[in-house]
């Protein structure tokens, strides 16, 4: 099974792709990201079309998407909200199948505690796909993470 | 040209429609909803659906699309940025120009004041649009509002 994770954002979307049935589950990660100098409507544009160019390439049978983490940035939250809306209608559109997961409990179930520090997800990551370093930016290593919660 | 105004919702989202090269330039008005049953990738996929088909039987120039009010209710205003990402995605993929206002810009635009009631912004949606009543729901009174903005 290929498994899509997601972080999404509108300046950056982190994405993990892994495929359980190999030994070696990890297949890739990195970021969609959009210019901050370009209107909302340009950016939401330009992700959607990205997340679809990633789906044709990477063929997911299902899709692990973050909850939006709602921090003291209202905008930041909406903007993000917004870009989350866009991912969801692109996975839906190409019936992918969608589970959503709050932060804490991709870190409970990877970790088995819901506060688990950062650095404590990101090894797990890396043991988990036999990695010998932490996929940057954070934000793809978190999509990995997102992937492996429903693997 | 045609303005559709948008007021956004992932349960109830209204729409109007004005031509304003008609000397009566209320079209049409109502409402994209969703059954609150479906998930939310389903609800987001039907109301980027049901915006497509209107778009293509209005065909508008341009869209006004309210920004989110950031009130008491955090995932119900997520909801609602989910929605409104999905609205202008696909506004962008048809070609169409956005112009997006605040509540507040909507209300001093039309009434000259920005704590306006709601029942003065409705009066001033009746008298420009020779409607002898004001149109329900309200989220459609309230697309017709922002579009007569931009009018």
């Amino acid at each position: 099974m290929i498994i899509l994770g997601l972080d999404p954002g509108i300046g950056r979307t982190g994405f993990g792709v892994i495929d359980t049935s190999k030994a070696n589950p990890y297949v890739r990660c990195g970021c969609l990201t959009t210019p901050q100098n370009l209107d909302v409507s340009d950016r939401l544009n330009m992700l959607g079309e990205d997340l679809s160019q990633l789906i044709a390439t990477s063929h997911p049978d299902v899709a692990a998407v973050e909850q939006i983490f709602f921090g003291k940035n209202h905008s930041t939250a909406m903007l993000t909200a917004q870009a989350r809306g866009v991912l969801l209608y692109i996975l839906r559109q190409n019936n992918i199948p969608v589970e959503s997961l709050t932060p804490l409990q991709i870190k409970s179930r990877l970790t088995g505690y819901g506060a688990a520090p950062k650095s404590q997800v990101q090894s797990v990551v890396r043991q988990q796909l036999h990695l010998d370093i932490t996929p940057q930016p954070d934000d793809a290593a978190d999509a990995l993470a997102a992937a492996l919660c429903i693997a």
